[in-house]
This record gives structure tokens, C-alpha cells and sequence, in this order.
């Protein structure tokens, strides 16, 4: 039985700077200018800076009357002031322009109206009360929001308030997702005996939406070298990544590591990971190449790690972090020594403390992910970690009972 | 001068709760059956159960032989025993069937294919040695993800794998965004003297957007009794939560309480929390409507806690959390009595502690709201909070450094 060389296992986290040292050249993409009402969430690429004042003229705060400040000094309870209405004061209402010989605002709780033309005062204000000035918020020139900053919807506000019609943002990274394998299809309510259903390739598309790119999910290839290197070629040069997924391991019919070779070269195949072991990481012309292992749970922690960072270099960001928290073991948990391994957790709170429970442990155990709240890594170098023993989880589900 | 009467204070989580109140009987929304690849984000209004077993047959877990497990017993690297392929054993690559009469699988790196048609084992193995049970991930009729679950990739990754396409959902809440001010203005370079940028009808849309809404942005209306009502009447039946941007005050030109008081029920007008005070909290046939200050950072405030609260409740949800992170002050911040008060803060971290600035304070400084990295919350029977002293800050930015 023909086999290829056995995966070579690289540290998971040097597979990583590998990577990074790669790609570095070519990410992050390039921008382009779109309107900014519909920005949301996308990445600056410089920082945007206010084209008007905000507010763009000096305004009443209040409703009321526009005054000279001084006219009213001396004015009090015992010493009421009168003024004529649209000449020396003006009733003004929030947001209106101060007029120019005007500077403060009485607002209408301290006035009283005596008729038609008149208004008494019965306080004196200084000057600028209840006045917005012109800049107030942001003056022309200011800084709105800085360079790989990620768009909210406060921002859109404070840059369409301060003219500000177009960004430029990161273009989205465009990761197209080639499903392979000769049993692997659609998904179906009654799949034959042998077929299995493609999940990866969905999971993979929603992660790529989540971290802001662009997926293409290609039709399922079977698992035939020249029919996975022409699927490649489909949509190698309108896509920023592609992902081939399964056949990266190095079983017989395992050609994604022999595809990719041709086309171009392999730069790790294999890592100290599980799940996640047999992940293939590469290049073909200048584009990263992911081959991934086809049991779900390894799919989706190589995606998880090298995917997201990947997407994060495209997007010129640092990679969207997640909550960690103690919790305390509530059994012991053995690991290979040599390999990191990434435990899916079941989290409880009792007394105030959040007691840890881990899941199943097969790479091809989705159920243990989509039951998990968090994830436990345990370091090559441990062999494993022990019941009562104190530990940090990364929340993989919001935690709240 | 004709004045409404002044808005009367309720506490702002009175309000909330009236909120709850009303709405319980027309809140979540009902279910809308919808493919499962397009349900990333959506609702569960229902546990989902698996129509199939994942995997939904015996499978080889390694690339092999399929044995008879007590056909290999005795065998080891000094008695070696030979089958004959296809007859005795079968060659079988990870993900296949598993045969009847065979139960273990021995994998290739353990065995030594003679020719053709004999394979030599030096090893004995268990019965259910490298399978993949029927079921072993989902059996068919399990719960895969539960009701009012917020669907992550990896759970329509799951629910594929067990055959599952299509999935019932909250219906997302439509709500409409109505901006009025005949002073208001679209986005516009360079507008004249006396006109104001609309900004809080996008921050409104994009807020309703990441809270899993559809938003119906509508345009601008003049400030004209009789033209908001139109503009209310023309969108309330096509969408369910209704929100009238500014003129919810109670100055002489602020229409939006008597608009609302004349075609339904004004619940709460004014609330003891600043900024967001002058919000008005109605209800129009059974629809909610939510009369919005034009103050950018009162509008924003008020959308975060009652438009938040409603889409949740719309959705069947709890509310989505914010991180909360202990800060120390590194100045005092007075706070009027009577008024919950809501400042902005810019955070960093030195010595391992992280230090909190507020920020200026004004209603119209949306600037505030952008710069800052969470929201200290001042209740209101505190005159403040004096430097040195540690609370509490919910975070409105990733905060890294």
C-alpha cells in the first residue's frame, strides 16, 4: 500500500509565525473608499478626520431667548429686567444659530413673556450659557476614529455629523472553502449508506463571515488529484485564502498535500495540536493555502487558530480576542505529552466558584463544541491536570448560569 | 409662550420594567422556518433534534483493514497472523462503512500487506477497536441545540450532520426610524447655516442591525404635527417597534408626546437618567414606540437600554451583556442627586491597574461616546465619586492596553 511520508509535526505556534512570516508581505489587503453608512463594522485604513465642525455653528443649548449677556447683569427677582422681543433678545429654540451681537441663552423656565413684544428677565447669565459652540464635539481637522479601527455605529454618526460621506475601509478577504472527497455531499434528510454529510464547508463559510470576509463555498470535488488542483485553479485568483478541506492528512488517498505541491509549496504539514494534527498550511503563487482536516472538531480548531489569524493579517487588525475565566476541574484530565490539546469544557457555577467538566474528546465529536462553553488547552509539556486544580477556560458561548 | 407640561421623572428602571409590562403579550415575536445555512445568528424558538445519527452508520475512524476482533486475538510481533484480503479482512479507508461481520478496524500503520491478496497483523485488537459508532456524535433524536439559542457556526455545522435543513427562528424585528426636525438634514459636505447633520437615524439603524433587527430607516420629516403622524401611520403596521427621533421634550415646538397622545397611550414621559431624560415611551395599537432625544448621546443612551430591551424581548432573549471591568478614578466626578447619571470613560492601563478619565459630559457630545472605552454608572443617590476610589465600568470598546 502506497503512503505518503508521515506529516512532520511542527510546533503548533511556530506553524503560526511561520505564517505570518509569509504572508506578511502581501497582507494586509489593500482599501477602498465606500460610503459610510454602510461601514458598519468594517476596518479603517487611516484615520478619518472631520471635514465640518460639529456643530457647525454656534447654537442654542435650550429653548429661550437669545441675549447679549451683559444687557442682563443685574438682573434679578427684586430687579426685573424688560427687553423687546426681536430686537434687543430673540426667542431662539435648541439647535438654532446664535445670531451674530448675541452671546448666551435664558432658557424659557427663567423668562416670562409679557406680551407680544416684551420679555422679562429675572436673572442675569454670563456670557456663553447655554450656548453649543461651533466645535464644540469634533472641530474641523480632529481626529473622528483612528486607523484599523473597527466601525460602530456611534462612529458612523460622529463621521456623517462631521461630513464626512465616504471611509476607506480593508477590503474584505475573499476566502473561497473547496469541500473534497469522493463520499462527502450535500447536505440531505437520507443520505445512502457510505455518503457522509459536508459540514465543514459551512462551518468554515459562517466563521469566514464572522471575522469580516467574504466566503465562497465551492461545489464538493471528489477526491481525484486532478479534479481538486482544477477546483484550485477555479477560484484561486479572485479569492485572499483558500481552504481545501480533508485529505491533508497523509493516508493514501490523501492528495491535497500532493495537489498542493504542484501547484505550489507546503510550508508546515502537521502540527503538535489536537485535535488539529493533520492540517496542511501552504502557498500557491502568493496566496495562503489551508488544508484541513476533515473530522469536524479539527477543522474547526485549525480555522479557529490559523484561519482567524490569517483573516486578522488581511484585515490589518489584531485577532478578535476571547474571554477567558478561571474555573476549577471537576475531574482529572490526562494528555499526551508532546502534544498541546485542546479540551471542550462543560462550565458550572456553584457557590460563587464555576467547576469545569470536559466534554468527549474525539476530533470527530461535533456535539462536544456545539455543547461546550469554553475550551481548556493543556501544554504539550503537562501531562496532564488534576481534579480541584485551578485552570483558565477561553468562553467559546456566553457563560451566564 | 404655549408650553406642554413638563415631563414628569420616572426612574428609569420603572420605566424599563413598564416596558416589560406592556409588551409581554405581543413579545418574541412568532417563528419563521428558514434553511439552516442561512440561520447563522438567528433565534431557536425550539429545541432541534436530530433527524439522523452523526455519524449515521459504523465507521472506520483509520485508514486499515476491517477485522473480526477475535480473529486477531494471540497475534502479536512474534506470532504473526495473515488474512487474506477480501475474504478474512477488508482494506478500508478512514470514514467507510464498517461491514457486517467485521468490528474493529487495525490500522495500516500496524499491519504489513504481503501482495495482493494477503496482509500480515502483529497485533491483537478489542472488538470496536478504531470504529466510529453509529451515533457516537448525535444519536437520532437528540437535542442539538436548545430554544432561544443564538445559532453559532459550529450548531449549523451539527444540525447538517444530522440531517436537519431546515430550523424554526425568531422572526427578526422590524422597526421603523423615523427622523423629524425641520432643521434636520441628510448627510450632506457642506450644509447652510442653521441646518443639522441627521446622525442618530443611522446610529439607530446600525444599532438595530447588531441587535439582530431588520431597520426601516425612513426620511426625514419636517417638524409638522400632521406630517409625523403620517409618517408614524404609514410604517406601523409593517413593523414592530416604531422609533421617532427628537421632539420627544416638552418645549413649545416638540410635537412628538401630543402626536403619540393622539393616536395611542403615552406610558412614560421623562425619566431620572442623564443624558436620555427627555424620552418618551408610548404605545400605538400594540406596537412600541419610542420617542427619542435629539441629542445624539441621550438618544444613544436611551437606545441602549430600552431599544436593547425590546428587541430582546421581541427576540426572546436576555439582553446581551457588556464586560464590566473595575477601574480606578483618577479624578473625583460629581453627580447630581435625583439623577442616575451615565458618564463616558477613557480608560488605561498602568502597573497592572486600569485608570478611568471621564469624559466630557454634555448630551451633544457624541464625541464622548466615540473616544471613550466604557460607561461608568453613577446612581442617583450619589453625589458622585472621588478619585482614587474603585468601580465598576462597562466596556464599549475592546480594550487591549
Amino acid at each position: 500500500m502506497k503512503r505518503n511520508v508521515y506529516l512532520k509535526k511542527t510546533d503548533w505556534k511556530v506553524a503560526l509565525q511561520m505564517l505570518h512570516d509569509e504572508f506578511s508581505s502581501i497582507f494586509p489587503l489593500n482599501a477602498e473608499k465606500i460610503a459610510v453608512e454602510d461601514s458598519l463594522h468594517r476596518i479603517t485604513t487611516a484615520e478619518v478626520t472631520a471635514l465640518l465642525s460639529s456643530p457647525n455653528f454656534n447654537a442654542a443649548a435650550m429653548d429661550g431667548i437669545a441675549v447679549k449677556a451683559e444687557s442682563t447683569f443685574g438682573a434679578s427677582s427684586s430687579q426685573v429686567k424688560k427687553f423687546s422681543i426681536g430686537k434687543e433678545v430673540e426667542l431662539i429654540d435648541t439647535g438654532d444659530p446664535i445670531k451674530n451681537g448675541f452671546d448666551a441663552v435664558i432658557k424659557i423656565e427663567d423668562i416670562v413673556i409679557i406680551d407680544e413684544g416684551i420679555v422679562e428677565v429675572r436673572r442675569s447669565v454670563p456670557p456663553g450659557k447655554d450656548i453649543r459652540y461651533k466645535g464644540e464635539d469634533f472641530k474641523s481637522g480632529d481626529c473622528i476614529i483612528p486607523k484599523n479601527h473597527c466601525i460602530r455605529p456611534v462612529d458612523i454618526g460622529a463621521m456623517l455629523s462631521c461630513g464626512v460621506l465616504d471611509v476607506e475601509v480593508r477590503r474584505k478577504p475573499r476566502v473561497s472553502i473547496i469541500p473534497t472527497g469522493s463520499e462527502i455531499v450535500k447536505p440531505k434528510e437520507k443520505p445512502e449508506l457510505g455518503e457522509i454529510i459536508d459540514c465543514n464547508s459551512y462551518i468554515s463559510e459562517c466563521l469566514v463571515k464572522e471575522w469580516g470576509g467574504i466566503p465562497e463555498r465551492c461545489p464538493i470535488v471528489r477526491n481525484d488529484k486532478k479534479v481538486i488542483k482544477q477546483a484550485i485553479e477555479k477560484v484561486i485568483s479572485r479569492n485572499n485564502i483558500i481552504i481545501v478541506i480533508a485529505g491533508s492528512s497523509a493516508g493514501e488517498e490523501d492528495y491535497t498535500v500532493s495537489v498542493v505541491k504542484e501547484m505550489g509549496t507546503v510550508i508546515v504539514h502537521g502540527v503538535d495540536l489536537m485535535p488539529g494534527k493533520p492540517v496542511i498550511l501552504a502557498k500557491i503563487g502568493d496566496k495562503p493555502v489551508i488544508g484541513l482536516p476533515g473530522y469536524p472538531v479539527s477543522a474547526y480548531i485549525i480555522l479557529d487558530i490559523y484561519l482567524r489569524n490569517l483573516m486578522a493579517m488581511a484585515l490589518g487588525t489584531p485577532p478578535h480576542k476571547r474571554m477567558k475565566i478561571k474555573v476549577v476541574l471537576n475531574e482529572d484530565i490526562n494528555s499526551r505529552l508532546g502534544m498541546d490539546e485542546i479540551v471542550r469544557m462543560k462550565l458550572t457555577r456553584r457557590n460563587g466558584r464555576v467547576y469545569a467538566l470536559p466534554l468527549k474528546r474525539g476530533a470527530g465529536i461535533l456535539s462536544s463544541l456545539v455543547r461546550a462553553d469554553g475550551l481548556l488547552h493543556i501544554p504539550k509539556d503537562e501531562e496532564g491536570v488534576n481534579a480541584g486544580g485551578e485552570v483558565e477556560v477561553e468562553l467559546i458561548k456566553e457563560f451566564r448560569s
